[in-house]
């Protein structure tokens, strides 16, 4: 199972698909483009791989900005909102419970789902 | 913090190095060329992705073999033994508790550390 064929195989945004499970975490990918919304996990760390293109994870006292190959850890409880400006892929690992708008619930949320 | 560089950053096979945790679980990265030992874990599931080279995965009914950017969960429980034929760089996802040659300790149980 090649990670750039899994990509090749959905065209949506900020929609995670899961394609790993290790215990009661998931590993998912997920294409994201344009600015997502605030929001906050208070029960968990978050991490990011980028895959492929350029992510800003927004903190409020900083940004992180990532390229392929590069990685970061959004610790549980701090607001972060990510935001792309061209068609990026990242791969995210956290609980399988992990809404991906956090307590900001509204029109971007989904439940990951599985790549079948 | 971009995976590559991290990667030329040691030399030795078979020692995993914590690159991130996210509660209560890591991210490693490991060198690998060789034959490892045959064991398991038995409380956890095993995450395996291989960032460069070709991994086999020998299992008691089958062998996994991945390239760069392949994937395997090895369920817990499950007997394996990780081959390289080639320097072969692996990114594993696992509980932090977790001792690389599980239920079979000898000469390669080495603890991760973290890469500083």
């Amino acid at each position: 199972m090649n990670i750039g064929a899994m990509l090749a195989r959905f065209a949506e945004h900020w929609s995670p698909k899961t394609i790993a499970r290790i215990n009661d975490y998931d590993v998912r990918i997920v294409k994201v483009q344009g600015e997502f919304t605030w929001h906050r996990h208070t029960d968990t760390d978050e991490f990011f791989l980028v895959l492929d293109g350029r992510l800003t994870i927004q903190m409020r006292d900083r940004d992180i900005v990532l390229g392929p190959g590069e990685l970061f850890v959004v610790p549980r409880g701090a607001e972060h909102c990510p935001r792309a400006d061209t068609e990026t892929a990242v791969l995210l690992l956290e609980p399988s419970s992990v809404i991906n708008t956090g307590d900001a619930a509204g029109e971007l949320t989904t439940e990951a789902e599985p790549l079948t």
